[in-house]
């Protein structure tokens, strides 16, 4: 993370220059091997190179060469923070996201519902992907699990997804997840950390075998598996590390987790990019903020399912609504991923990310191109993703100069 | 700073390698709107673009991405300490630069003479730039400031700047600075950044309030504004950290200061570099000094002024000198600046500035230019400013191996 005592002082703020970060997330991608091309390299991006060829370009490293990073991680970089220390958990970030009541002290953690047979094994993971009235339901009738001296609050997220929050004297969350991760054998027995986790790990099991009991009757969706137990992250906000005033427009509740985490506001939000953009525009004149975090998940979903070329379709949609930022005229526009997600790999990876940085201070280099080959040349180099965050308040002219 | 229990043994002194470095203060820029090219691509650097293809080039950054290094740290970062955690006053620094006695203990500040009007506003931060004789004569009428157990000497800058240093018990630099930056407002209270501090304010604050009276009747300027606390630097010298005996050759008093607080012999010196070449080359043959410091300063102060084309002027002029500097044969010989100045900026900037250092063990790339983007090609990357110390050495045959 670039604050500290020593930079802090660094931030100039009232400036009133904005800075507008768009994630596509998953960006990055790798040649096809019919054509040697990526998914960026295969997409028609005609505003995206146009700006390019106006911008400061580079690649970024999440966590460093060969480090797969999480949406978590990856996400906090962006935001400049350092990702192997400050560690989120995934229910952590579902809570933050769904926007329920989280506070220090509380532990959250995901929740699948799933489908076991009579000897308890699970045969789906996903209990058939019930749709997400259902998931709703079934939340319902998890209210009624009654652990003393602990207060559950259960809430349904997309589909079979659910977040489980745990408010009570003495939680933490070094306990594993009971996703076997495979069909055909029961939920894994939940596994403290160390001695100080073995009350959540205690608590965590009754509420699973409660909630097996309370499922019993239903059908796909008869039991839960849970997993990434978080506490309540403790983090400086954007406001008291830059000076900043953020917002974060992201339809999936993880990400809207994420934001809120680290200061920003995070209004409900539709998961349609179209929607989003709507959104933004409203409140774009109208408000103090000077930091925009706008989120378009859908390439990282295509390269997650392996399809090429519904990820080279998404690329050039999203590069269809460009103009549309363009025309809020930000002081500074700053396009990348989260991390790369290339379609060959079917999920995340580690490969470097491009980025373009349009402002006053920026130096272009002909030739630049909104891909992995074509950012390589550009004037940014190849940067931490923690680094983002500082380039993009110097292009805004937010950093002062450190010492005389 | 690349000294440490690891690193110092490595160093190899009486190898009698020399290494010449050159610092064009402010060297990088960026590109003008109308032809795209920036200062250093505009201005024709036949010597410079020739040197380059034997030599190894790249770029480097001294506080990293989006950070703006002052003159102090960037000179820091150029002599291998690292910047962040060495900090010196402006104060120290002009002390140092002025050879005034300056030790442990004593604590420095700027002075700058102004105009207050009747109310006590400040109505010219800088008096009107009076002469530097007229400086000289105020700094003489501050001679009779009088403050119990503290003895203060006032020394002159250039034009209307002087410097201050405090003598005494319990004095330290946590004050802030009574510059109000803009006019219109009467100056700021010295503000004690902690209660250690609180001896040093009212210290500065009796002074300043006996310099009001002792230059009322003066006119333009009949008042100071105060700035730049610092204490004396103790850093290690370069004689300790490298095996190195340095020389630093430098007209403007800040630079001659940061030299002497790294241990260089900084020689009287003229601004003109026609004057510190001649300087040079009387004391090259003779001395047994085996590093030199030269310091080009009009480039920043064009830069600042945002006068692109003095700017690539300035650099023409520079590359005309070169073959004197090459005539020395040094073994290594370092051509970069301390940080970027675009003009297009009018002042420091963060953009990573472009280095070559000729030599031995040199890795030319074909097609490498003194430019930002020339540079971006060259065998040595980019790097942190901390690490060019080592790589001069290195190309010096000055730093032995690391382990068997």
């Amino acid at each position: 993370m670039i604050s500290s005592d020593l930079t802090r002082e660094l931030f100039v703020t009232g400036s009133g220059a904005r800075i507008l970060l768009l994630v596509i997330d998953g960006l990055g991608g790798l040649p096809h091997p019919a054509t040697g091309l990526s998914e960026l390299e295969t997409a028609a991006l005609p505003n995206l190179d146009r700006l390019c060829g106006r911008s400061s370009c580079g690649l970024h490293s999440p966590l460093g060469p060969g480090f797969t990073p999480g949406s978590g991680p990856a996400h906090l970089a962006l935001f400049g923070y350092d990702p192997w220390l400050r560690r989120i958990g995934r229910g952590a970030l579902s809570c933050l996201g769904l926007g329920l009541d989280f506070r220090p002290g509380d532990v959250a953690a995901r929740l699948n519902f799933c489908t076991v047979d009579g000897d308890g094994r699970v045969s789906d993971r996903r209990a058939g992907r019930i749709p997400t009235e259902t998931c709703r339901r079934l939340c319902g009738l998890l209210a009624d699990v009654d652990i003393p001296g602990v207060e559950v609050t259960v809430a349904p997220e997309m589909e079979y997804r659910a977040a489980v929050r745990f408010r009570g004297e003495g939680l933490s969350d070094g306990v594993g997840d009971s996703d076997p991760q495979v069909t055909g054998r029961p939920p894994l027995p939940l596994r403290a950390e160390s001695a100080d986790d073995r009350r959540m790990a205690a608590v965590a099991e009754s509420f699973v075998a409660r909630a097996g009991e309370l499922l019993a009757g239903e059908s796909p969706a008869n039991m839960v598996l849970i997993r990434g137990f978080g506490s309540y992250p403790e983090l400086p906000s954007m406001q008291d590390v830059y000076g900043l005033d953020p917002v974060g427009l992201a339809g999936y509740p993880m990400y809207r987790g994420i934001a809120r985490a680290v200061g920003m506001d995070t209004p409900g939000c539709d998961a349609r990019i179209d929607a989003q953009l709507d959104l933004l525009e409203a409140r774009w004149q109208a408000g103090p903020e000077d930091f925009w975090y706008v989120h378009f998940k859908p390439t990282d979903s295509a390269g997650e399912d392996g399809d090429f070329d519904r990820k080279v379709s998404l690329l050039e949609e999203m590069d269809g609504h460009l103009p549309r930022l363009l025309d809020l005229k930000p002081e500074v526009l700053v396009v990348t991923g989260d991390h790369s997600t290339p379609s060959r790999m079917g999920g995340h990876s580690w490969h470097p990310v491009p980025v373009l940085i349009l402002g006053e201070a920026g130096f272009p280099v002909a030739g630049t191109r909104m891909t992995e080959r074509g950012c390589a040349g550009g004037s940014l180099g190849r940067i931490a993703t923690t680094e983002l965050m500082a380039l993009a308040l110097a292009h805004a002219g937010r950093l002062a100069k450190f010492g005389a």
